[in-house]
């Protein structure tokens, strides 16, 4: 089924408007490239909606906000909500400062965002009020297992629901849900958190997956998760014994180049419950 | 002849002020390196000038304009300018937005640039006042090819005449004209645009070469256009099967690296026109 | 002796707070997560102080200096200070205009800074009141040599102990004294100056191993300015034929994420003095 989301955006080629942060910006450049669509970063007051109107999606992360580029969000927003694009949104660090928790539930709040994509300390500081997000990282009380699972997917479908959303919850397990269904993925590899921008590189393909395949939100973000789980997979195959986190960023960003449709759908490891 | 051209360079080792944006700036500081020149970046209003004063090159990018560093680009330029030395402007994006294409324009206006990089729809946002531009790539309608290499060749000319600069308009065949004489070069790979960044990189090439010749400003661009190009082929020879973009955009600033003067007569493909 | 200290970095997996440039910033990230730590960056006014709260060091590197983000290096500073969290300050390019030489003074001057770490043209630069910085580069008259390594242990030591604080000076010989003890590192290979934020990453690392070892500045920076040197080494040695200096860079980081105390240790090369 996730052959197709996949091949949509190799035919596609979106262009995708990033208001993102400047850590992990090069790396979503060329992740949205080496899936096929096409990267535009811009962020200032005066070109924020116009570049989002020649766009396919927006994809908004606040992984260094600031007053300048705030403003910008919820410009490009307001221009992408017109013309329902879809929106993803990045949380990243929500919990972690007051200005991050309350910027991003404001977004939530005027926007209509498509998909929030963000680990489970940041869903939990958006939908709870308060986070053990440790910095930009899911705090290790948080972490997903077997035996979180249930509970887990029950608060993420109720999140959703209230948010009118998608949501994806990535960590050792995945959730993607709509609020009515949600997929539960195991692809992936835990040594991807060694690596600075695996959340932020996934929110790119959300944004491009989204951009080719309007109609179906939910199932878009949850072949971008496999696809990212998938290239970590491949990626980390891949290691040599020299090897470490920045050679395992390269194979990762490298895998998501040499993927297509067949090869997501052989690798995908997932349940929809 | 390139040889020289690229010998100086390593043995000059200019310092070279980049106001530029944050996608791409580490790359962009890494290919200077590369071939032997010295990156700065500083974008801030109370230090643009003084920077630019101690440097060989100003390099101007707008792929992240914003309020804050446009004054800046304004006031390098113009320290720039007092010194004579060369200004390059890559107006990423123009055709995209209008704030980029209206500061590009005031930027050549205002501004005596030395060489202006970019790919054929900036080009053409900057000359006709109408862009094609998809976001920061060539719109398809404009790629360069051998059937409208001619007409290109004679737009390309005309519009240096008029800004009485050096152009490099860079695709499938690149130009670089100071309005009388043309290098048509036939260096690259058309995988690089698979790659962020190699546009910007290729510009701040261009500002090292002609740091260091600054009597050659045409053919110190048709160079760098040369240089980044054989990179590329090069690069791309040494892919492996599970190699992509994030391998290639490596082995491309690699094969900079280990470029010199004679590799570059050798590689070359151009002709002049 | 560097050997607990470094495991102490990997068992605490601290979290720090990073104001830094957007050149390098990705390296720092990744270099950071190599060595066992997390990074967050967090440059806004409105929450520099709150993310210094959680984290467990603070450090600035003035890179890419601006208006919005200097005030929050003094806020972030003082919150470090009121809780007693090691400070780290990199002063990139300092003596290469008047802003970074001013800027990088005042924060000395307002902050309790635990470490200063730059190259012999910077700290220059602070303590004489005039720079033959080039660029960000060290210049060519500054080199540290065994000639000239005597005289800059004593002028190390002298400003050390009159700013109060540890200076960690890099270069070919690498001299980290709190103004009693000194420590010169022959660690190290000169081609790291060929890749851009090797000296934005090693002040990364100290303030990570600061924080996991706050009783001992000195043997920490000693000990983060050995693990760099180290992974030049071992990164070096790994450079095929075609490799360049991004290969470098990667192989760097990598050293760093295979590194661990007994390593470190065993390929330590430094005299007490």
């Amino acid at each position: 089924m996730f052959k197709e989301i996949f091949d949509n955006v190799r035919a596609a080629a979106p262009l995708v408007h990033n208001i993102t942060n400047y850590v992990t910006v090069n790396d979503c450049a060329n992740v949205l490239l080496a899936c096929g669509a096409s990267p535009i970063m811009a962020d200032d007051i005066d070109e924020a909606a116009d570049i989002t109107k020649i766009c396919g999606a927006l994809n908004i992360n606040i992984g260094t906000l600031s007053q300048n580029t705030i403003p910008s969000m919820f410009a490009a927003g307001k221009a992408s909500n017109e013309l329902s694009h879809p929106l993803i949104l990045d949380p990243v660090g929500a919990g972690a400062s007051a200005l991050r928790t309350n910027t991003a539930k404001k977004l939530i709040e005027e926007l209509e965002v498509s998909v929030i994509r963000g680990n489970i300390s940041e869903i939990k500081a958006l939908a709870l009020g308060a986070g053990g997000a440790k910095g930009v990282d899911a705090d290790v009380l948080d972490l997903l297992t077997e035996e979180t699972l249930e509970n887990a997917v029950s608060f993420t479908k109720r999140f959703a629901k209230e948010k009118n959303t998608v949501v994806a919850v990535t960590g050792a397990i995945d959730i993607v849900t709509d609020g009515e269904t949600a997929y539960t993925i195991r692809n992936g590899n835990a040594n991807m958190g060694k690596i600075t921008g695996t959340g932020c590189m996934l929110s790119s393909l959300v944004a491009a997956f989204a951009a080719a395949n309007r109609e179906k939100l939910l199932e878009s973000a949850a072949a971008a998760v496999i696809a990212m789980g998938l290239a970590g997979e491949q990626g980390f195959a891949r290691l040599g014994e020299r090897d470490g986190n920045a050679a395992f960023r390269q194979y990762i960003i490298d895998a998501v180049y040499n993927m297509n449709g067949e090869i997501l759908d052989a690798g995908a490891k997932y349940e929809r419950v």
